[in-house]
């Protein structure tokens, strides 16, 4: 079993958009984290309900600041790709104490596209239908 | 396998918590979850970074509401006991879409102390513990 058996939809925004307005799209997707792309498609960076909490605890005005302001950026951020094997997606996720990881597809020199998330609502689905026998 | 073998420590506050403070204490105790529990240690509420977020994209100071006003009431709240087995919280923490569940044993008549949380980190866990064979 690999990444692409049981990984999500992504959830995509650009580096402009202000934290405010992330925040709400992070309700009308019902995700947890949001993949900053470039106008190609190309991962920048990562937002989660953790960052938008402490920017949320910073006094300035969440709806001018653009989330490329808060994000953690492609350098620091674990990726995944399709092929992988679930169990070592696991692992990465537990390792890194991390609730998701963008799936990606190697793109041009040093580009990533974004084609989908593994979370650890796909890992608890999957615990669930391993333990049914499914 | 029940719950006790997986259950991780709870982090709980008191209602009258700001939710200023208690965004601090989410990040101190590196948690997804706060409890909420009254000065007897019996379960009132649930508070999630969700519920958090919200109070941010409102207008109202963050440092003046208390998390009571905020968190999910007791009846609105799932729970599991210790005894309960593995599999069955994990499909209840997959159909309900929640992050966590406070782990309670029953006190006096329709109290409920708080003794644990299991979370998806915990399901994760296992899971790589099932696939690596151990």
């Amino acid at each position: 079993m690999t990444v692409k058996d049981i990984k999500s939809r992504p959830a995509v925004i650009r580096e402009e958009t202000t934290v405010y307005d992330a925040i709400v799209m992070l309700f009308l997707e019902d995700v947890g984290t949001l993949f900053v792309v470039d106008e190609k498609g190309l991962l920048q960076g990562v937002v989660s309900r953790k960052d938008f909490l402490k920017a949320a605890l910073g006094s300035a005005d969440m709806s001018k600041i653009p989330v490329g302001v808060i994000m953690t950026r492609l350098a620091q951020i674990h990726t995944v790709t399709e092929d992988e094997p679930v169990l070592q997606v696991v692992r990465r996720i537990c390792e890194n104490e991390v609730d998701s990881l963008p799936v990606v597809r190697p793109h041009g020199k040093d580009g990533f596209k974004v084609v989908g998330r593994v979370t650890k609502t796909n890992l608890a689905r999957l615990l669930m239908e391993l333990g049914e026998g499914r």
